[in-house]
């Protein structure tokens, strides 16, 4: 029996039927020349019957209900491996298309409480000869980039490497790193709390220096068709491009590759709602998670994290104008960041998402402007291809948690040379999430053009 | 708009994520001859395309969450057909085996209370060329015998018929028979209420009547591993016998075909708890679903549907014995029951399951004598060969619900000239379901040789 810190039970409290807490990845792999048949069938067979699992992914709630009882983890002396580890296999024809009609399936039904909080996919049956692992672990146990540096760290970069280890077979990183601890949210919702000493004073300097450097200021973003109330169900899409095709573009605008990253998702987003005849008069803001190395927590030994609020200039026809205003936007964020202490990032962060934490009351997102529209996250991969017991790995697309009042999401990776996109959305609020991917594609051919590059 | 019966809502409020509420059927299919390898995705496209939906499979909730909302239900007048009706394939080698491992699953995941309460899944990859039907339907719109007969009903015993209907594109008939209504469980509780002020002299009449006939007492089984508190994950068996085997036995031994099949059951769950050093002295109780025509509920035009407690002799060794102590108790329970009026049958059912409602309270399962070890049920499916646009109905398995207190469930329909038993229970507290098969496949070769059959 282990005491729960309130940062994992928080979201164990926050989870209903509709707000799944828990993060995924899905993984396509390769596999190895001379692979036969049974490739997938005998590497899920030998990690079941080596059945080793570390501590992190055998703790479980100690009470699997609503009650006092899950403020502890208990550990659970008789895994039943075979529960969390399954073997799955898409229908004809077995494209990437099955693969995420799966995959959002799996993202949409809650965890077993009674259980350790994870589950892991083995797909078969993709019918260009691949292979896929999807992966969900509730986020009371890891945060999104935790969850994916474990994914990362089960992978090796020798392709002639076997008998590897699992993710659930590691030991995790520290969960917390030094300044904090826990996911972006965890900590400034954790922070916000711990502050309210800090004073109303220092939030008006706050929000004034915000307004100084023309960042925008939470609940002023428009309400969208996805700052809504949600359902339980999921839609993933997720596809790659090639990290090259966004450096070209910063190089020829003078911007970074984060800058027309987000540029692609705001064209993206704008050509979207278009589509549903629901692109608002005003700006779509994204709440896009920095990591700012200042010289305070430089010494600490550690990153801060900030939420800069980015305005996504939706309402800019001009590809350009669209990628000079975010650019902007981002640099003014972190220029106001950079004037800052850590302890001064975190409350102006929290400040950025701490209407967040009145989603839950009912209605709320129906009625109030949002925060901001939705999340975009760039989470760094491996720089180099790296295989999984002589399989390839050719995409990691991270799945995301939605909320009322933010019911899409956007989180991407690198990976090796492709930057690997995962879309995250309610299946009632946000239809025909597939056509997101093609909005990007476009949106991306639009920037290189606007930058000159053939 | 339309008011919810609390016959609906009740199995809406009793459900959590630990007891899911819903009833479920996996159907087995031979394509027909010259069925090519998409004929499974076609026969898909064409129920998707043409997206007719009955009015009950339009319900939903008015509001997802327990609140009083949901005693009204709504219409869904965008019905997403693609989330209820889903394609999935088994991974390799496609056996039963893996067949039951993915229904498992699906029956222990909860239905979406933001849509309408069912979900059907097609599934491929069977390694001999056949497919399956996987559905299943919350016992708020329909219960278990409903929906197995809607699931009868979608089909033709022509296999020449084609462009045929699936079975939410039915009407399905009257909910509720004449006599009472919704499943026995549904009746016999409901009822208990009703009849409250029936008086406790008409309550000692009753039991004592089922003393003078030696039928069993609720609240006397013993407590044995499957009268426990349960989690949501499930195990799923299936296994079809030949209804003949079941009939030479009974003609043998003067016994009807049901005796021996409790018999058959009987000897099963005794191998199963041998085998998990776990039988008690004293023997097993099975509540028993039976159909009684009493001249009374003739002449109402209906059936009175009554729950007998049926004394299972699992602290008996021989099985000769042990079928005639069955047959014997079966005996004096409808001879209890034959003596009495509708509404006194009602009433002793409804004395047989009552202490079922104490169930959702934390821990009772866990520290009172069970009302009954568990629920075996018997009912009947067509008597000849059926096809589903010339696909050939092999075996339709039931899938039943696990309540704390009662983590397993045999039910069986008869199809053709086959019994197809499906045998659902908690994944936690019931390990090494599938052991079951084995067991009864034993019971019924013990019971052969003890009738003196070769």
């Amino acid at each position: 029996m282990q005491l729960m810190p309130i940062t994992d039970s928080m979201f164990l409290l926050m989870e209903s039927r509709e707000h799944p807490m828990h993060v995924g990845g899905l993984q396509l792999f390769t596999k190895p020349d001379g692979a036969g048949d049974d490739y997938v069938e005998s590497i899920y067979r030998d990690l079941i019957e080596r059945a080793e699992v570390a501590r992190l992914f055998r703790k479980r709630p100690m009470s699997p209900v609503n009650t006092l009882g899950q403020a502890f983890w208990a550990e659970d002396t008789e895994l039943d491996i075979s529960y969390h580890v399954r073997r799955s296999a898409l229908p004809t024809p077995g494209r990437i298309r099955e693969l995420l009609e799966l995959t959002s399936r799996w993202h949409g039904t809650l965890l077993d409480r009674h259980r350790p909080l994870w589950e892991t996919h083995f797909v078969e049956g993709l019918s260009d000869n691949r292979f896929a692992i999807y992966t969900k672990v509730h986020h009371a146990l890891l945060d999104g980039v935790s969850a994916l540096r474990l994914m990362q760290n089960a992978l090796s970069d020798d392709p002639s490497a076997r008998d590897m280890r699992a993710p659930w077979e590691l030991r995790p990183g520290k969960k917390r790193p030094k300044t904090g601890g826990g996911s972006l949210l965890q900590r400034v919702t954790g922070l916000a709390g711990d502050f309210a000493g800090f004073g109303p004073t220092a939030v008006r300097a706050l929000t004034e220096a915000a307004r100084e450097h023309s960042v925008p200021l939470p609940m002023q973003a428009p309400r969208t068709m996805f700052n809504v109330s949600i359902g339980g169900a999921r839609r993933f899409a997720a596809q790659s491009w090639p990290i090259e095709s966004f450096r070209r573009i910063g190089k020829a605008t003078n911007t970074t590759v984060n800058d027309v990253v987000l540029a692609t998702c705001s064209g993206a987003l704008r050509d979207y709602l278009i589509e549903h005849r629901a692109l608002p008069d005003a700006s779509l803001t994204a709440m896009v998670p920095v990591s700012l190395r200042s010289s305070e927590a430089a010494a600490d030994g550690g990153n801060a994290i900030g939420a800069i609020l980015c305005d996504l200039a939706t309402n800019e026809q001009d590809p350009a104008r669209r990628l000079a205003r975010i650019a902007a936007s981002m640099s003014g964020g972190k220029k106001l960041f950079a004037g800052l202490s850590p302890l001064q990032i975190l409350l102006l962060s929290a400040l950025n998402v701490s209407p967040l934490g009145l989603s839950p009351i009912p209605g709320v997102a129906d009625h109030t402007r949002p925060a901001f529209n939705l999340v975009i996250s760039n989470v760094p991969g491996p720089k180099g291809p790296t295989y999984f017991n002589g399989a390839r790995l050719d995409g990691v697309y991270p799945a995301s948690i939605c909320l009322d009042g933010q019911a899409v999401n956007i989180t991407l990776t690198s990976n090796n040379d492709m930057l690997d996109f995962g879309i995250t959305g309610c299946r009632n609020s946000v239809p025909h999430l597939q056509r997101m991917l093609l909005h990007l594609d476009t949106a991306l051919s639009e920037l290189t053009a606007a930058a000159g590059i053939s």
